[in-house]
């Protein structure tokens, strides 16, 4: 248990403590579960107010809406766990349409016999990672689920952003000409996910990149760039992100596949496994279309927060091919579009 | 297959295809049911932008946000189905914070192996109701777990409303003196969902009460009463919403039991089954909370909507009991606060 919950909560239940299907009813058991473990973490006046629903303030702006539900197995991995997985990944989200995170909802499919000590390391996890991104988690749900119907933890946050930016950031707004920009190297989540599911080990312990993606973001915005669109790259990875965003607006995207960052250890693990870096799953990683003009100030920007960040690409007119990839001897190949992740129950 | 699914979406799989892993990763198989299944049913402009996030018009007004996570067993039951169930919730939950449903997230976990066909009932209920009460869902989700760590389908929805009263309709506005209505009779949903999950019959076929709120909560509002609280009565029943709102605002509630209804047929299951009708769920009821001078006025409302609505009891300064049940002969007793759901996964 980590040290930041332990202070809060002394010691409120046993070590050998599990989650019961009486902590879903609408009892006193599940009120105790809220009172002692979820609230001391997500405190906050507007979940304080215990009512169906939370009540928020004006927006006064246009909004954004995400939602995801993390169902990523194990619940803890080489650099985070479910909790904080489940506020990036809907933090980053929101930060993807142009939105500033305000908001966020979280639901919990908890399994029968969950220790209770892991339950509260992923909720201390997720307080740690809301604070930082300067989130306010405001309204909650817990179910409980028979053994044999779950895994541990499956968490649903939805986020609400209010935006920022005047112009869409969107796939709709990406323009033939513009410029592909990659804030970091591909590959650490899927490979550290998958290295603790096979009990593979490397030469060094690959972590995943899952992060908050809130500060290269707001530094782009910050700069006044004409940014067309941003993307982040997990569940497919680069891969599907590029074919997603290339259908939507009926245009052909060239990648420069010596430009794509991967380092060492992941490049090495991939070919173990057999996977293919572009299409592995990243959670702290994402894309950025803007005009070919301002790619070099984009860049400069993106470098503060990762050395590896790059230029890998551009947009054309609509070709026969979608993504095509080149390589140092100038030779281009068809980047195929999979039919399903690489790694099941990657986030 | 409902007819109205049918005729939108002509057999877009086989009765025997199901659900894989593949599904829920980043790929064309995962693009294809959105673009097959959910879809044509969710459409709307927002949905159709296919971002990340999905950017609403400007609230201007203050907004209620709610979440709840769905994983009720059966996936259909007499009177209604989860996709039913998932919108109702959510929206009943935003209209007793005294807002006006406007859009709705939708997040699946399915269960590897679940028949494609059970899946389109599901999404096509959801958009019935959706429409029904005039919510849109702007933004949604789908993941895929292995079998064994799922039960078919579970949902998340998180809704967003508007803001309507000025004065805060939640259990901090309850005042001693105030005046309890209950909306219909008790049990419906708990008893349904029991009988047909232990393969029970009785005479008549009970079903859930599992319905929208719009119509009786909407014509309360406009009706100008100063409405305090308003609470449906899911997990736990008339039982534990009494005893949470009497905790919250550290005042006591004194029940006329008489008052309240229960049909014959939930009554006489009730017996058989060893259940107490206050403590089972309901999804279509609530309880109203408002100074006494204006109970007639918002009884005469509510019976237009269901014949049984009813007065059943008051608030008062707090005393040792939090909530007291009053009988036919002038006795009372302790209304106990149940540590958990006489029925798990009732929701």
């Amino acid at each position: 248990m980590d040290a930041d919950f332990a202070s809060q909560c002394p010691a409120p239940w046993a070590s050998s403590d599990t989650v019961t299907l009486a902590h879903g009813g609408g009892g006193s058991l599940g009120q105790r579960l809220l009172d002692r473990l979820f609230r001391p973490h997500f405190s906050n006046p507007v979940l304080a107010t215990a009512h169906d629903a939370s009540v928020l303030p004006n927006p006064a702006a246009a909004i954004a809406v995400s939602t995801d539900s993390f169902v990523v197995r194990p619940l803890e991995f080489p650099g985070g766990d479910i909790g904080h997985l489940a506020i990036c990944g809907t933090v980053n989200d929101l930060l993807m349409a142009g939105a500033r995170p305000r908001w966020l909802s979280a639901a919990f499919i908890l399994e029968e016999g969950l220790p209770m000590t892991t339950l509260a390391r992923v909720v201390a996890s997720m307080a740690r990672t809301a604070r930082r991104a300067g989130v306010e988690i405001v309204t909650g749900d817990t179910k409980v689920v028979d053994r044999g119907h779950g895994d541990g933890i499956y968490i649903n946050t939805t986020g609400i952003g209010v935006l920022t930016s005047q112009a869409p950031i969107a796939p709709s707004s990406v323009q033939p000409g513009d410029a592909i920009l990659l804030s970091g190297d591909l590959g650490r989540h899927g490979v550290a996910i998958l290295s603790v599911r096979e009990g593979l080990k490397f030469e060094s312990t690959i972590e995943s990149d899952c992060d908050l993606l809130l500060e290269p973001v707001e530094a782009l915005l910050r700069a006044g760039l004409d940014i067309h669109c941003l993307r982040d790259l997990t569940r497919g990875g680069l891969g599907a992100a590029l074919h997603e965003i290339a259908a939507t607006r009926q245009v052909s995207i060239d990648i420069d596949s010596e430009a794509v960052p991967v380092c060492e250890a992941v490049r090495g693990a991939c070919e173990v496994l057999g996977l293919d870096p572009l299409h592995v799953a990243n959670e702290g990683r994402f894309v950025l279309f803007l005009p070919a003009t301002q790619a070099g100030e984009a860049l400069r920007i993106l470098r503060q927060f990762r050395a590896e960040a790059s230029r890998i690409g551009s947009v054309r007119p609509l070709a026969t091919v979608p993504v095509s990839l080149r390589n140092a001897y100038g030779t281009t190949r068809v980047l195929p579009y999979l039919s399903g992740e690489q790694l099941p129950r990657i986030c």
